[in-house]
């Protein structure tokens, strides 16, 4: 569909923060100084799975400074969404991974709160643990919940995980050719930038929680169900934040904790995460064992696939553990069976496209790799094989993805570039690899007010906390075109649940579809009362009137315009409000789509890999900021990246403890170590989109993974299967 | 009019935020600390009126921490609201009075800004002066504006101030008897509990105060315009503020100081007013010189009135200087004259009911005296003579003044009580007087929002600041009677113009009146919203259900309920908004009514007044809520028994200089000094009224001043014409 025209969608627009956040005026939540904090500190379980028989804490009371310890015996509050399959407080007992938290302590400073937690002594007593997901499944194996290791919740998190259509056995009779691997991701930490950081206070019964969430409603909802309290007595107040990708969603234990310290006090505390604690106390990406099989005709058109893995969900259930790296292609014939199973190590959960690239690595590689074996151009097999239809069957509301390989294949010259699989000469080998990837689209509950003052400018309230990707920016991008002022007379409030209305949590790239139309119905509800007052000077009908660009004009006479703080002077405040719940009809389904290309270097002597050119094409529908959605587009990739090539959080085997929890060892690429990235959006109007806009947020990190693992393999005509794909690792495979 | 069946309006309802305020966790303005914040004083000119030849700031400037130094010649920033008469900026040259700002420094720390002051060097070339009204008027008076000293201003501040109706000459012709004479009021300061005091910073070209005002959104209004930037640009904000009674009405020149001097530093500034500044600095309540002729016949009833005063407004005219303390009588032949006048002395403006208690004092005396010369009870003067409509034509929406003058006596018993002036026996005389009062009702401009949260719980979003009179609370208790939700699951969200919507200036006791009627009509709103939802539930038609109580139900079967989370579960929020702009019809007026009457006992021996008892009848319709309504009854009483026995900012007349300003000194009343007030509602169900209610904040303090001072009269027979009735001149009066 052709583009339609905008007034400030599409364009280029820093940020309408930008200002605050580079001179370091914007509060974050770790700027907030209350009079009369504490700080707080939380002591952690050294080993992997004990029954706690006894703390003592009096060493610890007494330290002066020391103003509150809690642990499992004197607070026991339900961490709901920490533990969606058995019931988990924010301290438990037994403990069942390294890293767990056990107590913590509030203090005049955090010097003092430090030395406190190396005073409490707890007496913790044994219990056999298990660390690897597949020994986990065995009848033997140490019990991590009441009910086993396989996670077996309700609902959307009810185990096994299945999916099936079509008729399996009908689609590998009619392959040429079936082939069976296994592919392996490591768990991987999110690694925002800002870590967690709580300060809460309460004013009687009414608890004011400044967070670092990514969503204040759904921090509320959390709060306010595991304390008791209804949702007018809890206030949760993010304004600026520094990243999250996932684990920042809702509300977390170090938000109970603080104010349960609170509470205990009578005073506000701020309890700040160190970068070990953030790593091992919270959660990463699902690890995966993925076992394919796959059956193709010799052209390579898949007829069937079947995946058989196991997801290590860490102690507790936080997050489906899904695997969904086959949403991409067209597969007549797919049953899916994934296991979510409980191990004695740090949790994983929702981060970045949660379910998406390690298991795009896994099905991409192979697909890859079939390519290879059946002597295809890796571009064929993908262009071949593409998602036509959700599920294989249900028209998507729009689908460029054939675009998005098209036009990224001619952007990087695919077809001069490519070679057979290390065909080329030399030490350092050239490769160029590609896969495609994407995430869901969908529509949901949004909310906003909008506030026109009487000069004309104009207040935007919407909940949304920015994560990083620029949602208050793109909010009054909407709020500006829906509205027809001009974005710099629009100032926004965001992110407190006593100021600003409902939004959902800032994670499922959901921002922009769910709280945009809530912004664009405020708009047209303020319009109308704009166009209510205007006909006085008009002297024709509302519905005959338009504003644009601050400008209120009869529609059929645009000469004649009269600025809008004429209109409305002496108003006071004229207010739009909505709150709304779109949905797709029943027959089609959203998907953003995006085909990425690397091109590498890889050193066989050293097994060094350099990634010399990336191109990454997308299919997100409009694109309402093209400059934070470039910036989405290439932070996914470089987290894809890490992802591919260094990052892992190790766990040693015999002490079950976390040995690289920061970001020098586990280990994040630095802006030296990530290429820059050519970014072309396939634009389209969606229809069922915000102006026509789809998602940006988590597609780009989809296919990063994959990408850049085949490009490794056209380079070496080696498969690592097993990431990261780290030096060591492609040293062994070249030189099998 | 009946009363009609309220759930909550009416109650004794403690203040919604009465356990921050108790506990200290309220954060006023003085609280607020921000992260780099300097310290801010101000110097004051010790002249009356001179040229400011020269400013030097160089030592000043050196002093280590001394961070900026404004005065005229650097910052010139117009003060438009302070000046409405002559032009005004926060520094001028020449200054005009003693007190006047000249500097102010940022330091990084108030006691470097202080001491930087003394450092400040300014050249002061002497212009003759003049501190008394009636010697400004003489035409070789020194000329304080260009255009003199008569304060011509345009509109509303237009001087001679004049009304009249009917026909003067034929009522005096019609009266039996003609007395005149001349009573005096001083310049009293409003002395609220907080001083002064702002905080602001710039982020960009975005300026954030945290004020101490009584209307974040005139205060934005104000500074925006002022300053040059639109109101998008500006946010004010004041959650909690310890009082102004009218002197920190919208902005004020220390926020605008405060905002400059943050913008010349780039770092947040806090300015904090002393005591001292506080008196001299900001203004006080007109001094006044009235004139009265009265016609009346043998029985008491009025046929004429005429008034030449004159009013002292100081240096500056920032509000009308009017006198309105005929207001409460019926008076057919009218004619009025008020010449605002300016002099070298501190500003006058507004302090509650600006334009009355000072001509009640004057007005109710005379007419008490003249009781006296006919030989008539004043209880039957007051009557005979009470308003009945206004400006003894226009019919009032409610009044109910006769009942207060009958309910009211007979509390006190003034039948049994009453006795000739001087006519009790011994050295302490008892004696018993009255009067009657009240304040303008009218309706105005008024804004809300309110989010009903999914679990049924709501919040209200309002401008209000609450300037201690419980308008938080009135606020909730009308959104909790409107939309049918018990008080304690309402929060409020006050006073931020990024948050909230648009409010009335709390003051003309507007803020129930102007606010109340958004809030109920945003009820409105959302309960149409809630209905909607709840068809699927009732099978009925919207306009069939009702809400009460947290419960929804259909009107035709009260006792199948359905919670109001039930209904709304899942919706994220509802938001109800409202912009609302009631008047009047043309052919009626609003006014609460009020009749004080206190006995007293006179020392003749000492001039020592001890005030017995007091009894204040009110009629402001329907009373919103009892406790923060009588707090406002007593409260305003307790400033006019001030302004009637010991409180006036003295002027040596040789220096210019205010020798006073301090609670002690000028003299305010305490808590040992006052007698408690019994308060009688007469309630009444005002058609016009937020659920039948008038005013309740001014209406206390405009007749106390009269009634004590007529309970004087009556204990010694002799008339006190001039403010305050201090023991000097009661034993001047007594020994004549």
């Amino acid at each position: 569909m052709a583009q339609k025209e905008f007034s400030i969608v599409g364009k280029k627009t820093p940020r309408i923060d930008a200002f605050e956040r580079v001179t370091g005026q914007a509060q974050y939540t770790g700027d907030i100084q209350l009079p009369g904090m504490l700080y707080a500190r939380v002591l952690r379980s050294p080993v992997p799975h004990a029954k706690i028989a006894g703390i003592d804490t009096s060493k610890a009371e007494k330290l002066p400074g020391v103003k509150a310890v809690i642990h499992h015996g004197n607070t026991q509050i339900p961490w709901s969404s920490g533990g969606l399959t058995h019931r988990r407080f924010i301290f438990n007992n037994p403990v069942r991974y390294v890293g767990e938290a056990v107590a913590a302590v509030a203090a005049t400073n955090r010097h003092i709160a430090e030395e406190a937690l190396g005073l409490i002594e707890v007496k913790y007593e044994a219990i056999p643990h298990v660390l690897d997901a597949k020994e986990a499944l065995k009848p033997d194996a140490p019990k991590i919940t009441p009910n086993g290791n396989l996670s077996v919740g309700k609902g959307a998190f009810s185990a096994p995980i299945q999916e099936s259509w079509g008729d399996l056995e009908k689609g590998f009779k009619e392959a040429d050719r079936t082939f069976e691997d296994t592919y392996i991701s490591k768990h991987v930490n999110n690694a925002q930038l800002e870590r967690r950081v709580s300060v809460a206070k309460w004013d009687g019964g009414k608890l004011t929680v400044f967070a670092s969430t990514q969503g204040v409603s759904n921090a509320r909802t959390d709060i306010a169900k595991d304390f008791g309290l209804p949702l007018s007595k809890v206030r949760i107040v993010c304004k600026y934040m520094g990243g999250g990708f996932g684990n920042k969603n809702q509300a977390q234990d170090y938000d109970y904790m603080t104010a349960a310290l609170a509470k205990a006090t009578a005073q506000p505390v701020k309890l700040e995460f160190t970068r070990e604690d953030d790593y091992i106390g919270m959660h990463g990406r699902w690890a995966s064992e993925q076992h394919y099989k796959i059956g193709v005709k010799n052209d390579g058109t898949i007829t069937a696939v079947q995946l058989d893995a196991i997801t290590n969900m860490g102690a507790y259930r936080k997050q489906s553990g899904n695997l969904s790296g086959t949403d991409f292609y067209q597969i007549p014939n797919f049953k899916k069976v994934v296991l979510p199973v409980h191990t004695n190590t740090v949790v994983a959960a929702n981060y970045r496209a949660p379910a998406y690239p390690q298991s795009v690595f896994g099905f991409a590689s192979f697909l890859d790799q079939i390519a290879y074996e059946l002597g295809i151009n890796p571009l064929d097999m993908f262009t071949r094989n593409r998602a036509q239809m959700y599920k294989s069957k249900i028209p998507f509301t729009s689908n460029y993805l054939e675009q998005c390989i098209s036009e990224g294949s001619k952007r990087i010259g695919w077809s001069e570039k490519w070679h057979k699989p290390g065909a080329a000469a030399g030490t350092v080998k050239h490769g160029i690899g590609m896969a495609v990837g994407g995430y869901p689209f969908r529509p949901g509950l949004g909310a906003a007010t909008i506030r026109v003052n009487p000069d004309g400018t104009a207040h935007v309230l919407v909940g949304v906390t920015d994560i990083g990707t620029g949602a208050k920016s793109t909010m009054a991008i909407i709020a500006s075109e829906a509205l027809g002022i001009p974005l710099n007379q629009i100032q926004l409030t965001n992110g407190d649940t006593d100021a600003t209305p409902y939004s959902v949590g800032e994670s499922g790239s959901r921002t922009t579809s769910f709280t945009g139309p809530a912004v664009v119905a405020a708009a047209e509800d303020v319009r109308k009362q704009i166009f209510a007052l205007a006909v006085k000077q008009f002297k024709v009908k509302p519905e005959e009137l338009d504003l644009r660009d601050g400008q209120v004009f009869a529609k059929s006479d645009p000469s004649k315009k009269v600025g809008l703080g004429a209109i409305v002077k002496g108003t006071g405040d004229l207010i739009g409000r909505a709150t709304t719940n779109p949905s797709f009809p029943k027959d089609v389904e959203g998907k953003s789509f995006a085909a990425h290309f690397a091109e590498v270097e890889v050193d066989t002597s050293t097994g060094h890999v350099k990634i010399t050119r990336y191109v990454a094409a997308h299919d997100s529908g409009t694109i309402l900021n093209r400059l934070t959605a470039e910036s989405q587009i290439k932070g996914g990739i470089v987290q894809g990246i890490g992802m591919a090539l260094t990052e892992e959080l190790l766990i040693d085997p015999v002490t079950a403890t976390p040995i690289n929890p920061s970001y020098r060892d586990a280990k994040v690429l630095t802006h030296l170590e990530v290429p820059d990235v050519e970014v072309i959006f396939i634009e389209n109007y969606d229809p069922y989109g915000v102006f026509g806009g789809k998602v940006v947020g988590e597609p780009p990190i989809t296919p990063a993974v994959a990408t850049v693992a085949n490009a490794i393999f056209n380079a070496t005509a080696k498969r690592v299967k097993v990431l990261p794909i780290t030096p060591d690792k492609i040293l062994q495979a070249v030189r099998v």
